[in-house]
């Protein structure tokens, strides 16, 4: 027996389940719910609602959709897993170093199975916790994941929920950590049927996606719910550890109690009941701490912020390119604040937004920003999903990593970053509907164009080649420069493991100087410091406030004097010193 | 000599000034800007721009409309007025006494010179501050204010800026503060010339009124400047005490600094400069605490918010009325939760709103909070503008009254109420633009239609009768009830002088008991009790918690026993009690 239950107070009349081809009427209860126990479903059954004798549409809470995201949902027994992962302890956020990865792109299947299989290699890079993009089934099998409609279903084609789970018990049993990629601020464009059934979408708002998520007009408590009841079901349901959400900018919410500081407060609820650390990481270009800082100082209560400036900031200095959003950034100086405080815009004046933006991170520790040189947006919004492997040199990498990884904050890596992957990421989708497909594709052309692309440079997302391009091919590997770059990102991460001032999240003990225009950079954390040289010729290095050192890396021949050290052209030297 | 300057981003060539008839090419500036000097301008000339040779604008920051909306600025000079105000200190706001009232129909004359002939009637009621409704330039000369256009300029049919002056020195001299209130969230819909010059106005956001006014854009930091420094024009050039800020659930922003946050720091910044407090007074309907938690608790760190809520809970249940949004209310319970907390939805389901609204106002206290039992919007937004007197007994009357002049929060009065005033406060303009006036006055019609009205009942804003309708009748004041009822109220504001307790903000002296079925009240604030009968027969109220008591003051007779009093129907006592 399964109880069906459905919120569908958009139905004047009735509303009916099909289950397995037979029709079930529902009971309406109260603020618009409709339920019916139906003696013959069970785990396996397929099964929709049929609204005022509409055509049977999938379940807004649908836990599968082996037919995607048009087709009839399944019903999922959550608790027949045979999980293994009891003595799974959690992710320490704090002490983390994540891993972006593409689900469809990461291994050879595209599958959560084919991710098991390159489980090994995260472990010996030394991350911590992989951090999928968005899993939710979305209309068709190719795309990066942001348009999801069925958001409580592992989408089909990576192999549905029993895959993920499969996925996620492997990684614990790794020791490694899951984070999942949400997307509560707008629905794909295709098999999206939630207005079918009530009010999750409001025209009070209106975000880059058109009619915002209705988080609080009327019929917002319900809303509120799917979300919150989607987030808390990755984390118990599914064993992950924390959640991405996505664009928090476009979660439209002018209610007293915003919505994600519900979702953080049930979301610790949940983390005392399972015993083990529980976490909420936001995506947000707002440059506001209120996110991260705690309730009772009137913020949020998330436990960290994507801080995307903290990569234009080392995007733009690293590689010369200061055009769109870049403008603003690009000065050595600029990598030097974004070092210091992960924001650079802490109530300055942005160019490109034309506008004083942001306010000061404040009292708020380095582990409360997750920062990154590269990812999946920064590289595939370019228009041919350039990676920074390919807009830089080597020896930048090098410093580039380092600096990401001896920082205060959460880093991440993108998946193929470690061995600066010879293969692109570029922007993939599938759409069925014809229509829509064209629409995809010539926005993207259209976008570019006004960037100053010719069209026929760039790529078509439908075109399954700009999927295949952006797989990752592991053969490379073992060849250099892949094999070299490998090695040095995990010595780092070994560093970053075995200096405790290197791990905290303490910005008191973070110290930047640079000179812009001799174009070196030093980095002091407690008695380690990372010392860059930018600079197209060999130079000295003050090591500023600093006395004896040893090296403990470099990424070529350094030259230590008293109080210096002298580097190659884009090197880095990490050493041990005494104040 | 005058420095004109604008701020004209719009324009793409040139910006001139016209003054008095020459015309002067300005100079390009920074961000936007437009400067000159001119010799033969003074206080007294008569200017405006013209922005790539079109036509003569006003002044976006115009301090004087002698013509209207539509006519050429002037200049003033605010050095020039001689203020007699020297030895004023402020106003106290937590144990202030607010006095709402419209210049435009407060006197015969309709002008600030006339409201000077009724101040010394204030000082003798005992309020401690008169609150103006918009003083702004807004289209005709009857209205409201709250389409203002001219947000720099004391309307001219008022008197322009130097009887307002006038007006605040002689409330200064009585002792009297003055605050005013500013429409920041849109501006009218005649006369409004600038987006001619710049983004004030953005589609990122919509609100009642339409595009939003443009706080968090592309040149937002401009826009910003002006709104603040109008509020800071108020307090420092016309020596307001305070402002009171129109709807701040529509001032959309969602920049890192709220507006009304970095307002209040320059309000702050401000009151240290003149030596005296200077507030501000947010209108909301969110029941968000964030306006009024200071700015280390992460709220914005304004003075108080206006409580209509409190308004709500007793108008429903003292008049019965429990249309439209008041069908939220209407038990003594609610009143009950309003007199401890000032807003009665705090994280509960509002049915009117479909949805869960606002949180407690946990550690604020109580003059945080501004509370009236009617004003502007909720006697004029009736169809015909009746007053809470025209609505309920006089008994109801004077035990609204007591509770309003015996809670814990900042109390308000509205204009007539302290005598129950016979006459109506409707909704009135004066529309000069024919196909406006027919908008509004169709518009007007059709709203209360929706409400079951007969078009022909409803009042025509247009027509200059709603405006004599709403002028005071002062003639009144010597006749009863209208005495009494002046006498009643000049009792109690003499008893929350006299009375720590009561003009205190203290929530934690304040507890309520009731008894919804048999509709009695008591409020106990400290050693005093206020004791309420709304019941239609004579009952004995138990004076919860209290021993020995003494009557400090009764609206009718009656009859103490130990530990309860015995009223008439819909009476009030206030009690000196023992514990």
């Amino acid at each position: 027996m399964t109880e069906f239950a459905v919120w569908a107070p958009a139905a004047s009349d009735r509303v009916e389940v099909d289950v397995d081809g037979d029709r079930y009427a529902m009971r309406r209860g109260d603020r618009g719910w409709w339920r019916v126990s139906v003696e013959d479903a069970k785990a396996g059954s397929d099964y929709g609602f049929s609204i005022d004798g509409g055509q049977v549409l999938p379940d807004p809470r649908s836990a599968w959709q082996p037919q995607g995201v048009h087709g009839l949902s399944r019903v999922v027994d959550h608790d027949a897993f045979p999980w293994t992962d009891q003595r799974w302890r959690g992710v320490h956020l704090p002490s983390a170093v994540l891993y972006e990865l593409h689900v469809g792109t990461f291994s050879e299947d595209g599958t959560f199975a084919g991710a098991i299989n390159h489980l090994d290699h995260l472990v010996e890079l030394g991350v911590t916790a992989v951090e999928l993009l968005p899993v939710a089934e979305f209309s068709g099998s190719r795309g990066w994941g942001y348009d999801g409609v069925d958001l409580f279903a592992p989408h089909s084609a990576y192999g549905g929920p029993e895959e993920l789970k499969r996925l996620v018990d492997a990684c614990h049993h790794r020791g490694l950590g899951v984070v999942i990629d949400v997307v509560y601020n707008h629905l794909g464009p295709a098999g999206n049927y939630l207005s079918q059934f009530g009010p999750y979408f409001t025209d009070r708002h209106t975000t880059n996606w058109g009619d915002a998520v209705n988080f609080d007009g009327a019929g917002s408590d319900e809303v509120r719910r799917f979300v919150i009841d989607n987030a808390l079901m990755w984390l118990r349901d599914y064993h992950a550890d924390g959640l991405r959400i996505d664009a928090v900018h476009a979660i439209k919410d002018e209610s007293a109690l915003h919505v994600l500081e519900q979702m953080g407060a049930e979301v610790r609820a949940l983390a005392a009941q399972v015993g083990r650390p529980l976490f909420l990481i936001a995506e947000s270009d707002l440059n506001d701490p209120r996110f991260v800082r705690p309730v009772l100082a009137g913020g949020y209560g998330l436990d960290a912020a994507w801080a995307d400036e903290w990569h234009h900031a080392l995007h733009a200095a690293f590689t010369g390119d200061t055009t769109g959003y870049y403008e603003d950034f690009g000065s050595l100086d600029l990598v030097a604040k974004a070092l210091r405080q992960a924001w650079v815009y802490d109530g300055t004046y942005s160019l490109h937004r034309g506008r004083t933006h942001g306010r000061p991170p404040t009292g708020l520790s380095g582990d409360r920003f997750v920062v990154f040189t590269q990812n999946h947006d920064q590289v595939g919004n370019r228009a041919t999903g350039e990676r920074t492997s390919h807009l830089t040199s080597e020896g930048r990498l090098r410093i580039a990593a380092a600096l990401l990884l001896t920082s205060p904050f959460v880093p991440m890596l993108f998946q193929g970053e470690e061995w600066g992957a010879s293969t692109l990421f570029q922007y993939f989708t599938d759409h069925e509907d014809a229509e829509l497909a064209r629409a995809v594709s010539e926005g993207r052309r259209r976008e570019f164009s006004s960037f100053g692309w010719d069209p026929a440079d760039v790529p078509d997302p439908q075109d399954v080649a700009a999927f295949e391009r952006s797989k990752l091919d592991w053969a490379e590997l073992e060849s250099e420069p892949h094999a070299g770059l490998l090695a040095w990102h995990r010595t780092l991460l070994a560093l970053r493991r075995s200096r405790p001032e290197l791990s905290s999240g303490r910005r008191d003990n973070t110290v930047v100087g640079c000179d812009d225009e001799a174009a070196w950079l030093v980095v002091r954390r407690g008695a380690v410091a990372v010392v860059c040289n930018l600079a197209e010729r060999t130079q000295s290095v003050p090591l500023i406030g600093a006395g004896t050192a040893t090296v403990l890396l470099a990424s070529a021949d350094v030259e230590l004097e008293p109080r210096s050290v002298t580097l190659p052209s884009d090197s880095v030297a990490i050493l041990s010193v005494l104040a």
